[in-house]
């Protein structure tokens, strides 16, 4: 199973919106027959892609795979069907299909045609490979990730807004890797306004090897602005490039802009307003599951940012720390009004690591919904 | 010499104002044949204490010893004449004195009686025995750590001051080992005034062996007030315990408080201003010095921290990181009025470990004196 884990994280950057799938076929002496991953979405299955290589060779042995095989017919075939025909033995999986309406089935598909099933195996691990694919099967909502630069003290931008190189080259390529992995970015309209980011995937800077780098940057994630008042510039560079750009707005802004952005390339969407006029976070969110976005980062500044964390919207914190001290006129992390350490937002740090010269913090916050 | 380097250790909390030394003696074949370590000012130092034990052993044996035998006679005989009384063979030992009027001295001593000497051996490891006896040796200046307890987004305290239980208990007993090492606590009077804390060194908070925890609290540090208009309650916790407290202050100070303050057991001393009429920070570093504090520890509130770092005094950074974001109206962690980019102050992490749930980040600050 630790290998079928290997051979999904192959597909990190290129199942979307499918999940990252593994798959091992070993025969009943243990050796390893046949692997198999899910390489891209239309493409086959981790399950299939095993047993074509496996052959006759599946006969009476076992597979291991991370994700409860399919029942139901995709765009490709139930693998369960697949995995009856070719005559193994014994299957086990690393975790339940997460979507409630057919977990089980596979399995019980299987074990109905006399195939032993075991698991689930590994399973915590299986689940790491897809936050996001199982938050929106289960709640609905995409897996929300908010990536940050900050100095040893805290701190993200000069008081000017001038806050170029933060952080380093290996960290800058961390974060090209976090889009790749990502279904969509959003970002602020005042991050847009005076950052004016790009905020698409380029191969060239991922620091990995050209191939993968290349598959990764094939399919690029949706640009997500916040503009309640659809104050994006229509020469901004988020609305050129391949990548596709989502303006979300409410009613209360000027429809006469509307024109300028859906010319210059971009989607606008009206979603509801919340109580002060600006869209909506919950709606958004619920907008991208619906458009199948299983990982989003969150690229912006203290507000937006904040206002994801204040809301209780944040699965993972990502925070680059730079070995600088930006000092205390310097703009803060997040913008975040607490005013009693009754009030304070826990979090859970899962990993600390250098990343180059700079530092990766990555944190989940322990807010109950 | 990483044996050397382990005993050094021992008097991690104890040798001050006297280095931590190291003393391994072998006989010709690598065998050890005897151990010292420097415990306490006062008692035999490291070199002597392995020749106690060693006895006739040391006749043609090789002596690692940390640093460069003394070759002056101070509360105990000169180390070379000991050695060269011993008949050792070979000398091999990890740093030079520091000091540069005596540097050297020792081993010429030791060559000019035919004994064999080598060196310096792990010298980087052994100078980080010794970073204040070093500096002070060498510029007249303690070694200056500063430590910080802040939140994941930077914040050291609520708007309102209020900041207990920033980190957790593990963090807390580490703020207990550095102040154990270190010959002197400095503080800020708005800490003193608003925090009330006793700066003393707690045996049984240190999270060590009973008996190394209460040698390390049996000579308590220095603690130091910086206090420019002699503002300090006279009931403050900090004048208080076996301690002694020493509040610097400025001619600028009301002088019918200093009776309150001495009587109450502090002695109060009149250093230069600054031009704005606080405390001059060098002037206190160098008396600090002549007093032989070697290295000292400033826990204090992010201006007096800031001020230290802005004047590019300190040496090292220690910052607690707790889980928990406190958001941006609370206190920032250093008072540092940067305006530009172009002037962070770059530091280098030296360490990042896991203390409790909390992580401590050691950094080095890259000014130019």
């Amino acid at each position: 199973m630790a290998r079928a884990i290997q051979l999904a994280e192959r597909g990190l950057y290129t199942t979307m919106p499918n999940p990252r799938v593994g798959c091992v076929i070993a025969d009943s002496e243990g050796n390893i027959v046949a692997e198999g991953w899910h390489q891209r979405a239309g493409l086959p299955h981790a399950e299939i892609e095993a047993l074509s290589v496996a052959g006759d060779g599946a006969r009476g042995a076992t597979v291991y795979v991370t994700l409860e095989p399919c029942s139901h017919t995709g765009r490709t075939g139930p693998c369960a069907d697949a995995l009856i025909q070719s005559g193994v033995a014994r299957v086990v999986y690393g975790m339940q299909d997460p979507n409630p309406a057919v977990s089980g089935r596979g399995l019980q598909k299987l074990k109905d045609a006399g195939i032993e099933v075991e698991g689930p195996l590994l399973e915590e691990q299986c689940r790491a490979l897809n936050p996001g694919f199982i938050k929106r099967m289960t709640l609905g909502l995409p897996f929300v990730r908010c990536k940050s630069a900050m100095s040893l003290d805290g701190r993200t931008a000069m008081a000017s807004g001038e806050s170029k190189w933060v952080t380093g080259p290996a960290a800058r390529a961390d974060v090209q890797r976090l889009r790749a992995r990502s279904c969509a970015i959003v970002t602020g309209v005042e991050t847009v306004r005076f950052d004016n980011p790009n905020l698409n995937v380029r191969a060239d800077e991922m620091a990995l090897e050209l191939l993968a780098a290349e598959q990764a940057a094939e399919v690029q994630p949706l640009r997500v602005i916040v503009d309640s008042k659809l104050r994006t510039p229509p020469k901004a560079f988020i609305l050129q490039g391949d990548a596709p750009t989502l303006v979300a707005t409410t009613a209360g802004a000027d429809i006469s802009r509307r024109d300028r952005l859906e010319q210059a390339g971009a989607e606008v969407l009206v979603l509801p307003a919340d109580g002060k006029g600006r869209v909506d976070l919950s709606a958004l969110l619920k907008e991208l599951a619906r458009r199948q976005c299983n990982e989003i980062l969150v690229e912006s500044g203290a507000t937006l940012s904040g206002e994801f964390l204040y809301r209780g919207h944040v699965d993972e914190l990502i925070v680059y720390m730079a070995p600088k001290l930006l000092g205390s006129t310097a703009r803060p992390l997040f913008e975040l009004p607490i005013a009693r350490m009754g009030s304070v937002l826990p979090v859970t740090i899962t990993d600390m690591r250098a990343v180059g010269h700079d530092w990766r913090i990555t944190a989940t916050t322990d807010i109950e919904r």
